[in-house]
């Protein structure tokens, strides 16, 4: 935990840094994968699963059956939080959809836009520590809504092969009927190239460990695209003086918990809040089963006293949090200062366990200062924006010696020509 | 020029596949470029400017005088028609700006999405065979609408040092003032680190050659991110017993001009169409100054008569291309077929090159079938998109049990415990 109060703006920049993670090794070991996976194609998989899970698979594809199970297995109470967490996602999501408006530029020249679903996507759910159901979610409902003909999901399974039942019932409630089998950089690789039984897709999203990242970075190399680059997950909070430590120490560690490489940062612009904050983490952190990882991230995280609000935002935005939670008063005065962010939780009752499971906003967003350049998922990643024109004769006519002034400019006279001939 | 008729659906994957030209030798060049500018910074960007544009370069920032001689070497005409383009293009692209909708998700659970300027853009303009001042307005249009802070231009001098006037005009007029006399993968270099001169930037737009283009991907590892990954430009015509081969053959020949890696398919639902393109196609090419370019490109072409516009349509999505023309009747009742393309043409007036340049729609497109998985460049490329949410202690209250059970089943208790506090 360090402490810092009134840090000097120029010591900001290194305050802001992440630790970096990317290293050679991995990229080796990926090329390897990629490889292995285009030459194999099921049996790579099926190797690397013993290899990497300890999990003898026969079969990649989930069946109908072990889905109807999984069904089961899960409480009613948990099946109708999911359910609820669908519906606000579906209506956030829904939202998104653009209208198509038409625009006639000039007379004769009419141009809009319309949304295309990208075909073939790929969902990729972690397993490990925490059986990430909720990013079934945030993934599969946007890319129902958008349209997309083939969603395939792919989950490392546990050692006796099966795969968490909630993320079953999670997929099967959102219309994902084809689950594979498979974790890590494998399963990126298999999304990429295709193999017999698992198709290829346009564009993977989710999250994942270092290997599952630096393989979504590798696909690109073969036309996929991907969700966007990723980093360990990490909030910033900016509390004042009506701030609830209590409240702000939850939220710092419900981020720590995630795994020791979370980033926790916390402000204020009021001196006893800080503190108070950082006694109720301490006495928190105990009580938590995964304090490990979260006593481990608190040792990164960063404790800042600044003298206003202007700072603080001055901060964050330099920062670029994924997470940005507001515990102030008057919060309304500050949003349009907010230039670099993921998600932003505003007041004391907005945690950013809500946006994570259910209020509607998707949680899957630009960590490690991506902030500044990417947005999170929303139905526009699932969607590829086509442009259409149509001129009329009169048109071409109104537009037709600008195009030809400007074509023998750049010296391109066939992109003249194109214009000249309909004129004639 | 490879004429198909009615080819078996089984050859299309191989008639849709693109030249790879992606080598090891150029992310060698690549690597050594970007390490020489984050060391040496402006001088190593002077010492390439000599040795790849053969130019002597003292200041690499383009000064005022500059800028005011430049407007003065262009005709009136050529100004008016750069301003009309101008007005479309704001038109089009001010179209694209979203209104804030707020979503009640739950009772006292209130998301909506909010737009802000990516705050550092750079926009590389390619100089060499025709100078693309038209790619400058596609470029800090959209950027000044967005309301980015900083708009890096750069672009490689001539001999004499000298960037083209119709460029430096064009800058001016949309509000960009950082020229700076940079070119190739050295530009893109300076720009991923900035320099003494050069500002970093956050995201990198534009066209190049093979150098700039691997430079953009290779700049990707520094988190700057790009408007879309790149390949040679690309056309695909879908022609009907109502098209005009005497139009079509100026399109086909509109982009075969571009280079002689250009992409150039045409494809008709009726012979006689057919053969009267090529034919036109092999009569305008001659009268072209660059038909040395457009004849290579020829090579490589593909002329298709397929029996319906079904067939065509659905190997027009196979093959994704940049710019689709529909040159036929009724085009109203395809368009909803339309599922891979960057952007599309209707009818026998409605050329490429008035989308190119002035029609108001973007032309920086997704190449080489990228349009499976990327949209165009549009407002959104200049902005992230933000997700905020407000919950009252009524909204937490409605939505805290959803979020306690599936913040459980996943194992994570702190993100639990941020609402039971809070409700406590």
């Amino acid at each position: 935990m360090n402490i810092y109060k009134n840090p000097k703006t120029e010591t900001w920049f290194e305050l802001v840094k992440r630790p970096l993670f990317k290293n050679n090794e991995i990229s080796e070991t990926i090329k390897e994968i990629f490889t292995e996976v285009q030459k194999n194609g099921d049996q790579a998989l099926i190797n690397y699963a013993e290899k990497f899970d300890s999990a003898k698979i026969n079969q990649l594809q989930t069946t109908i059956e072990e889905i109807d199970i999984a069904e089961n297995l899960i409480s009613e109470d948990l099946k109708k939080a999911i359910q609820v967490a669908k519906e606000n996602i579906t209506k956030f999501h829904a939202s998104q959809i653009v209208e198509i408006e038409k625009i006639e530029t000039t007379k004769g020249v009419i141009c809009w836009r319309e949304s295309r679903a990208i075909e073939k996507v790929g969902i990729y759910i972690p397993g490990g520590t925490a059986p990430l159901f909720s990013t079934v979610l945030m993934l599969a409902i946007p890319a129902q809504l958008a349209g997309c003909n083939e969603v395939v999901l792919c989950t490392p399974p546990d050692k006796n092969g099966n795969i968490n039942p909630a993320i079953l019932y999670t997929a099967k409630l959102c219309g994902v009927s084809k689950i594979f089998k498979v974790g890590g950089a494998q399963a990126v690789a298999a999304m990429t190239f295709g193999t017999e039984t698992i198709p290829n897709v346009y564009k993977i999203f989710g999250p994942g460990n270092q290997f599952v990242v630096a393989a979504k970075d590798f696909a690109q190399n073969f036309g996929v695209a991907i969700d966007m680059p990723a980093g360990p997950s990490e909030v910033l909070i900016i509390a004042d003086q009506n701030a609830n430590p209590e409240f702000c120490a939850a939220d710092l560690l419900s981020q720590a918990e995630h795994g020791s490489d979370s980033q926790v940062i916390f402000i204020s612009t009021d001196f006893n809040i800080l503190n108070k904050t950082i006694q109720e983490v301490e006495k928190q952190v105990n009580e938590l089963p995964r304090n490990i990882f979260a006593n481990k991230s608190l040792e990164n995280s960063h404790f800042i006293f600044l003298e206003s609000m202007d700072e603080a935002l001055k901060f964050s935005n330099l920062y670029a949090p994924e997470h940005l939670i507001l515990a102030i008063e008057n919060f309304e005065n500050y949003i349009e200062k907010i230039q670099n962010a993921g998600s932003v939780f505003l007041g004391n009752y907005s945690c950013e366990s809500a946006g994570d499971y259910a209020s509607g906003t998707n949680h899957t967003l630009p960590t490690n200062g991506f902030a500044k350049n990417y947005s999170g998922v929303s139905l526009d990643s699932f969607v590829k924006k086509i442009t259409f024109q149509n001129l009329s004769k009169e048109g071409l006519q109104n537009l037709g010696t600008t195009i030809e002034l400007m074509a023998e400019a750049e010296g391109l006279f066939a992109h003249k020509n194109a214009v000249s001939i309909r004129l004639k």
